[in-house]
């Protein structure tokens, strides 16, 4: 059963899984070439995975099995934590513990094998991020869930491990200490300021022209001054707005836009690297709706990440932002 | 110029590299294998390197260029930091920034090209952390410093440029944020119970058993409860002590037994892994002798670090560490 353990120091959790652990011997296996086999997340093989959450087609939000699907949700065949789990929690002396209780999903983000959000129709990544909120929206009917995290890993260097382009989605009982972090941070300088910081970076932004890279009517997207990896871009909504899963509607057109055009100049000014994003959102419980601001961060995997990041938080870039910014204006859309 | 550049949300310092900046380009040339070139860091190549700043021989510190040395201390030829950047803070606009001002010495472990800490001679153990203390309580001296990190990255994959065992030290201006998590975190709890959480810990070790890799009469090796990743490895001094810098002379031997025996049983269990050490002592004008325990935390590079953990500070760990203790119990001693 996995197991969320609480560092006692630093007050980080972990999850810890324990139903396959990974013995001392597993780890080159696990670091082989995929095989040609047969992809579970094809159409036509649909009875590889567990059975669907929800699908999508033309025309929205289908029955499971309804048929032709645009994008397909179905729960991670290896989760990282399961619904069925007890939220249970524990105190082992000085250490403390909870169930394995949380949800681990796999956003499908297409039929086609090879294509891409980069590449995509904008209407189909239109449907993608429908998909994301509508996830996000769903699981925070359960009183239970603190956060649902959106993240891709794309290639195996970043963590994927399967080709067929996927998202994931994990909704944890806890809130991550680095969304925390971001949120306590925000909350901060609006003590000081009454202004969200986000804002005033976008703010300064507009005066300086220094870290944009793209933007359109609603959404930037932009380097942040402290990058901590080279072309780490964000996508931030250009009015204050909290929380990923209430944007509405009509702003899904321009959100898609900058991902995929983000993505996009990612992919052919960096030869088409490993990269991951995430969406940090404010809590579901989060009462900071005026001082966090949400936002897509994209992270390509450039370089390798050494011990002294890992252990310190502190992180060197080869590359300044505002450089990586200007190359990436360069790029044309797509 | 370097530049040390805060994010304004978490206030995590970051070091941007401005001299030599990566392109687009740069990143796959970075990841070529190494060359069969002549090794900087073997014994006849000296002047290779840097002015060497000391080195210890058999009868320990010796002038620079003195003859036949053990260890030799060299400053970075590719440094983060410059001692001779200036210290100069200046806000731009939300943002702030530091000069690139700090020390980056390269740590030449032992004349032998290729034996590595865990296949060393004790005494060349004890020799290596001895310049390792003392390297530390030179650069205190400079108050401008508040904290001095010594790390290693073993192997292409956890980060390292050069084949030669070598460890590196990076002396900062500020106090990396992940030190900072854990002197609060270990504050908070002191202030609760008027004990040291790493004492604790290692109290209920010695009840339960279960967590334990090694130890001697004065050094511990254990798999921390809320591992981050498998086989993660922490050595910590038995009896409560705040401060790397300030471990006797006559408490070296136990502590060299110690991470030469951890390495051992990690590279023979795991097949001689990539791998990370860190040494997180107090920060210099820290005052929270009471509270903070020194430790070197050692992380076998095995998995892909996927945006999940970057982007969350969330881990999931597919090896609980009870395991992982009970089979690096049964790797024999070197």
């Amino acid at each position: 059963m996995p197991q969320l353990r609480k560092d006692p120091v630093t007050s980080r959790w972990v999850i810890v899984q324990s139903e396959r652990p990974l013995g001392p011997d597993d780890f080159k296996i696990e670091q082989q070439s995929r095989s040609s086999r047969a992809c579970p997340f094809c159409p036509g093989n649909e009875s590889m995975t567990p059975p669907e959450i929800v699908s999508y087609g033309r025309k929205g939000a289908q029955k499971p099995g309804a048929g032709p699907w645009q994008v397909r949700v179905v729960p991670n065949k290896f989760p990282a934590l399961r619904i069925e789990e007890s939220l249970d929690k524990m105190a082992l002396g000085v250490y403390d513990r909870i169930g394995g209780f949380g949800a681990h999903e796999v956003i499908i983000e297409s039929p086609e094998h090879d294509r891409e959000i980069a590449d995509q129709p904008l209407e189909q990544v239109v449907t993608l991020l429908r998909v994301y909120r509508d996830r996000c929206l769903d699981l925070r009917k359960d009183p239970r869930f603190k956060y649902v995290l959106i993240f891709k890993n794309f290639g195996a260097q970043a963590g994927a491990s399967q080709e067929h382009p996927h998202s994931q989605l994990i909704a944890l009982p806890v809130v991550p200490s680095r969304v925390m972090g971001e949120v306590k941070g925000s909350q901060k300088h609006f003590e000081h300021t009454d202004r969200c910081i986000f804002c005033d970076m976008m703010d300064q932004e507009r005066a300086e022209h220094r870290l944009a890279v793209y933007e359109n009517e609603r959404f930037i997207a932009i380097e942040p001054f402290a990058s901590r990896f080279p072309y780490e871009t964000w996508i931030l909504p250009r009015e204050h707005q909290s929380t990923f899963e209430l944007t509405p509607e009509e702003h899904l057109t321009d959100l898609a836009d900058a991902l995929k055009t983000a993505l996009y100049k990612i992919k052919t000014l960096l030869h088409n690297p490993p990269y991951n994003f995430m969406i940090h959102s404010l809590p579901i419980h989060g009462r900071e709706e005026d001082s966090f601001h949400w936002q897509i961060e994209i992270i390509p995997q450039l370089t390798e990440v050494s011990g002294f990041e890992l252990g310190t938080g502190f992180y060197i870039n080869p590359t300044p932002p505002e450089r990586a910014a200007e190359a990436l204006r360069r790029v044309p859309r797509p």
